[in-house]
């Protein structure tokens, strides 16, 4: 892996960068569609190749679960079993392992849990899931972490963070041992909860590990936006400069825009995909969605301003139509709509970046958004 | 509209023909996909289009419910409105009034229904119906009739087939007076059960209409595939020679095969995207279900055989994987499948016709359906 700033904006700490993995080159800022299971939901795979996405995300714990490993590796990796040969980033699927399985016990060794569709038994500790994404083949690992709820007690915060580092060693020396470091790149999560101090410090203990990459994570969990904006600009400045940093699970195009100018590089996030299945559509005049009653007559397209093949090739009218009549391609055009938006969303910003007019981009998105 | 058999089979029925519509020119026997509501059922429109369909059907009774006729007036007709400009043929929307509407009155001069979706009071007469399909713009309307259970009373069928008849006689006065011929084309429907005799009588009155082309209604309703196959049989060499021949709703790779070799030259089915929806594929080897146990680890594509796009992509180890997982993708991967089978299924009768090798061709796929 490498990773390059290629350029600073001079008003805030936003910055364009290149990072060279395994499968491929991407230019950030970058946001990645998510995959979860190795497809994006709504959207046959060809069509990331046609909007030039160049990494998406996969979920660990999901891939773990079913097909399960024994298929990945005998499919030679996710690349091949989904036929998708850019790079791909991979959650640890920590955060999966609390929010979805049944019976999960934090142990100080790892996360013991019970499959959530079969109720089968697991356990995860960090080399074992660097184990599974070696099988998965991700171009960016992301380790076992230990994500908290909003509101936490500070104490069970400390509590997540210690073992958060704990693992976060344990991972590292068993990456600096088994891993091919020019194939996979291993990242630390920032955890430490909504207390400022307990970023700083799980911030600096991360980083005198010397990981590739950093990425923030534990937020986006129910807390108020104000303190969301204050801990992600808070911990982003603390974060190494010649790595790439990932904000996990966000977000809306405001939310990205902001954290950009924060200094972060790498986005993903499920809205993009999911709010297009319930027929919200991101376009150059703000969301609209199209159930909206005033659509039944309307001839023109979701976006003027967007050239994606949905906009070229279909009206308001009919998409409201197929949507509301639930028709499969509906949502597919939906999907694509919204991605291709993130897309060009993201291309804006860094060609903004690189002519220095990233806060006028800035501002043009905070007036529709 | 233009008909012309190129070319006759010199051991069965089958022929090889040319039907030139308003939206475009058709090689026959054909398939035509189903878009009951203006989409077809888990594949994006663009797919017919690479695919090379040259003709889809619609449904009249589904479009008037929804979006109704003052949206597709609005919008220019269904092909404006779907952005598919190719012939489109419609249904009456009669079976539909009979199998989903509630309240269904069948009266002398046509039948009161609700609408399933709303519980709306609806009259569809045989004027109204076509009066339906102009706003759509299909290039084939086939006119309202009455369609009957299996089994059924001789003396119900009878009443239902001397109303088709009926009917099929305002339709054609209606038709004649109003209509611009060269860009919609009307088709009656010969109904009469499985009673030789009221078919025979049946498809004569019809004839003596002149209709630019006949269809066969009422049959795949449940009766036995024997009689199914008689009845089919029989009719068929009754329907005129110059005149385009269409059997509704049918069928299985077998059945068209059987219909085409009694002369039959147009085919419409939910089948093969609606068994794809289910897992189920037609490959050069048979059926197969995608769930299969064994597929689990299958680096294979669903079909050695198959040029089209998910299996020059996709294993069956994936396409397994996604399907268990309810991908959305999944549904598209396996419809695409099935169409382009269905695709190329037609296009080798087509050239096995002009080559004299059709009862080859119909031999393999019986030993393999």
């Amino acid at each position: 892996m490498e990773f390059k700033v290629i350029k600073k904006d001079t008003n805030t700490n936003a910055r364009r960068g290149v990072l060279k993995l395994h499968h491929g080159t991407i230019q950030t800022p970058v946001f990645m569609p998510v995959a979860t299971r190795g497809a994006i939901r709504g959207l046959p795979t060809d069509d990331l190749y046609k909007m030039n996405y160049e990494i998406i995300l996969a979920n660990t714990y999901h891939l773990y679960i079913r097909p399960g490993i024994e298929v990945l590796e005998h499919a030679g990796g996710l690349h091949k079993f989904m036929n998708f040969d850019r790079p791909i980033l991979t959650d640890s699927g920590g955060f999966q392992v609390f929010s979805l399985s049944d019976l999960c016990k934090v142990k100080e060794h790892g996360v013991e849990f019970r499959s959530h569709l079969d109720g089968s038994r697991h356990l995860f500790t960090p080399e074992k899931v660097l184990d599974i994404e070696r099988v998965i083949g991700s171009d960016i690992m992301m380790i076992l972490d230990q994500c908290i709820e909003y509101p936490a007690e500070k104490k069970d915060v400390i509590d997540a963070m210690e073992r958060t580092i704990r693992w976060a060693d344990e991972a590292k020396t068993h990456y600096d041992r088994t891993f091919d470091k020019e194939k996979q790149a291993a990242f630390a999560i920032i955890q430490g909860g909504t207390f400022t101090d307990l970023r700083k410090e799980c911030t600096s203990r991360l980083i005198d590990m010397d990981f590739p990459g950093y990425a923030i994570g534990g937020l986006s969990v129910g807390e108020p936006k104000e303190l969301y904006n204050e801990i992600s600009e808070f911990t982003a400045e603390l974060m190494p400069e010649d790595k790439p940093r990932y904000m996990m699970g966000v977000g809306s195009p405001l939310e990205i825009l902001n954290s950009i100018s924060h200094g972060i590089d790498m986005f993903d996030c499920v809205m993009p995909t999911r709010i297009a299945r319930n027929g919200t559509l991101f376009t150059s005049q703000g969301r609209i969605n199209i159930r909206n009653k005033n659509f039944e007559k309307d001839l023109s397209p979701l976006d003027p301003e967007c050239d994606c093949y949905v906009c070229k090739n279909y009206t308001k009218a009919y998409l409201k139509h197929i949507f509301k009549m639930g028709e499969i391609s509906a949502l597919v055009y939906n999907t694509h709509h919204n991605l291709y938006f993130m897309r060009k969303f993201i291309l804006e910003i860094q060609n903004s970046l690189e002519n220095g007019s990233f806060e006028q981009i800035k501002k043009k998105y905070e007036t529709i958004y």
